[in-house]
């Protein structure tokens, strides 16, 4: 008979924080070409940089008109300034007319500035008393008004950093600048197998007694997509060594990080441990991980590919691979700059006792700025779907008091 | 000579509030059907409720021994209980053996508990002196290492809300309740046009004098796509009213909401401004928002689709797109949740100015907790790519002190 005591593991727990320091593969991946339009969230592989200057003339950014500043000097309400209105620009073309000394030229927002003139007054400032006149009531410094044709950029000027995700605002320099593709790193493969004896295809209608449908694969698959990868759904490996050792074997040749959750039981967990062990160098980098949920948490190097092996139950391997699984995807994926996590504050609605040493993932409902720690089995995976969000217990810390302003990491 | 003074606008000017909480268009997108795998990020149109108890059968959650609790009382290290193990469960399997008085049977976390089992005495706490006995050194209570049947969640409890986007924890949820596809609310498709006779394509490669690319519609695109929305790029119109009514009156034809990044100049917003008000009833709500930048944005509803007209400006078309807009497209998508929008903490690096009575969005580069507001012409895009985030400065305040401790508004 089975005695599942024989099976006691032994555990090199590492700190989260020792995780997200010390285990940091090299391996990154290719760079690829893609169309500007698809380019949001993908992760430069080179800096980009501007072609030319930006936006490339000197333009008015009010409407009023081009003038030379000092013809403007010390116009007040009680003694404005008079400029003769001596034209217009149009939108989108080249000035027709150069300013003279005591000139004008009317000028819309983003035009081109007349050669000549070095500032704008704002149409605001004026007063149209006579044809073909203004009257200015307040002076302009050279500049008021108006862009360089470099302030945006220079030629050559570095646009974009590589390795952060492109957000909006970074497809639009793009686009601005003409680039109608970018290099950026190909989004990093990660192949997802599931193990145990008692999971089967979610897509399971009638379940045998004992079995449970497979709920990780699919949710990790999403958090695989938020970290820039690309999930590779590797199905369910049966508990046995010469399977797992062939499932696991094929993913590591083939993917850039392979995520085994690795059932829930001891038995299974070794198993997956010693295929690990056996698949490559260096192995195994920790077994374990001083955090609740999650800490049987295996992290392995084989021959330079990441091996997350994430505890059985769902809604523990969900919480580690939030915190240490989707850093990997991203660094693999090239993102060097650092991922802000920003979180709501909310005051604790109660005492939420912890142990010192290990980092406890508490679950929250919020509910107007007041966090509701919600408790229970790590085994309940709506735990995670009632919570808006998680609040952080520090290893350092034996609870928090209910009260206590906190930091809820918000899920999207 | 066209002279701007002549188009001097009346800004009807309502605060980011008020449009948060008045521009709510009723309009909402049709349900449809979805695959699980491709349901992350959607938004339930209905809510979802548990097929079954789930997960279906009463678990053990740890590796050790199902008990009778009863018989486990009083044990401790200096006086364990016997128990006979009579036999052992097996993964996935239903259990071959019931349980009788003053026996154990071994079970791993995950496995069906057998009948007359009301508990699990973790293998830590046995101990094994003899074979086919155990020591329980530590009682256990009723329900302890255990989960119920439908403890996660009872046959046609809520497992999701309708109206809030599905989370990777969610998806694993529908996974576990067997459900292979789900009802969700369509994508909004947003149409986004272009005006101003300066903007040309960003593909664009030689431009003339005056000419700039149009940076704004694919980075709109962009944040369209995060509001859970589907852009639909209808390119640039020219600024003439015949051309922009029938362009604007084909989008809201076909559209759920339609964009215009409506030129910069005073009088392309307020041909822009003539046309959507000619478009039907209701039509417009606001023709300017306190907000800098940004101030000269229109919302209107035609005939039931919310129209929103974008500053011409690049950077003042991104920053209120993502505050007014982007609530917009979510709210016609179907979300009805709050969205809270999480923030890093940070120490104001210098004294920001403000105005009173208008919302001042400040962006942010962020350097070791150190927020570095970064001035300029809101004409440069540069600013917002260089920016981490954004620092609100509100309409009762007239500024920031440096020192302050602010919340910075992440861009991810």
């Amino acid at each position: 008979m089975a005695r599942p005591a024989t099976h006691r593991e032994f555990f090199a727990v590492k700190t989260v924080g020792e995780v997200l320091a010390g285990f940091r593969p090299a391996r990154r991946t290719v760079a690829e070409t893609v169309a500007l339009e698809l380019a949001a969230g993908r992760v430069p592989s080179e800096p980009v940089r501007a072609p030319h200057d930006l936006p490339g003339f000197a333009r008015a950014t009010v409407d009023g008109f081009a003038v030379r500043a000092g013809d403007t000097f010390g116009a007040s309400e009680g003694l404005p300034g008079y400029l003769d209105v001596i034209g217009e620009v149009a939108m989108g073309r080249a000035p027709e007319i150069g300013l003279r000394p005591g000139g004008a030229v009317a000028i819309p927002t983003g035009a081109v500035m007349p050669e000549g003139a070095d500032a704008v007054v704002m149409v605001e400032h004026t007063q149209s008393t006579m044809p073909g006149a203004i009257e200015v009531v307040r002076p302009v410094a050279p500049g008021d008004g108006t862009v360089r044709a470099d302030e945006d950029a220079r030629a050559r000027d570095e646009l974009l950093p590589a390795g952060r995700q492109l957000r909006a605002q970074d497809v639009g320099v793009l686009a601005a600048a003409g680039a109608t593709e970018v290099r950026v790193h190909a989004r990093p493969r990660v192949g997802i197998l599931s193990t145990g004896d008692e999971v089967v295809p979610f897509s399971t209608q009638q379940l045998a007694l004992g079995h449970v449908r497979d709920a990780t694969a699919v949710a990790l698959a999403t958090l695989v997509c938020e970290a820039g990868g690309e999930p590779d759904l590797r199905g369910i490996v049966p508990d046995d060594r010469v399977a797992l050792t062939a499932a696991l074997g094929e993913a590591v040749a083939t993917c850039d990080v392979v995520v085994v959750s690795a059932g829930s039981s001891v038995g299974t967990r070794d198993e997956t441990a010693a295929v690990v062990a056996e698949l490559g160098a260096p192995g195994i980098w920790t077994h374990g991980i001083a955090i609740r949920p999650g800490k049987p948490t295996l992290l392995a190097d084989s021959g330079g590919v990441p091996v997350i092996g994430l505890p059985g139950n769902p809604r523990s391997a969900l919480v580690v691979f939030r915190l240490v699984g989707m850093p990997v995807v991203r660094l693999v994926g090239g993102v060097t700059q650092h991922v802000a996590e920003p979180t709501v504050r909310a005051r604790l609605d109660r005492d939420v006792p912890s142990v010192a040493g290990r980092l406890d993932v508490v679950q929250v409902a919020l509910r107007d700025g007041v966090a509701v720690p919600l408790f229970g089995s790590s085994a309940l995976l709506t735990i995670l779907t009632r919570a808006d969000g998680y609040v952080l217990v520090h290893e350092d810390a034996t609870g928090l008091p209910g009260g206590a302003e906190v930091d809820v990491t918000v899920y999207r």
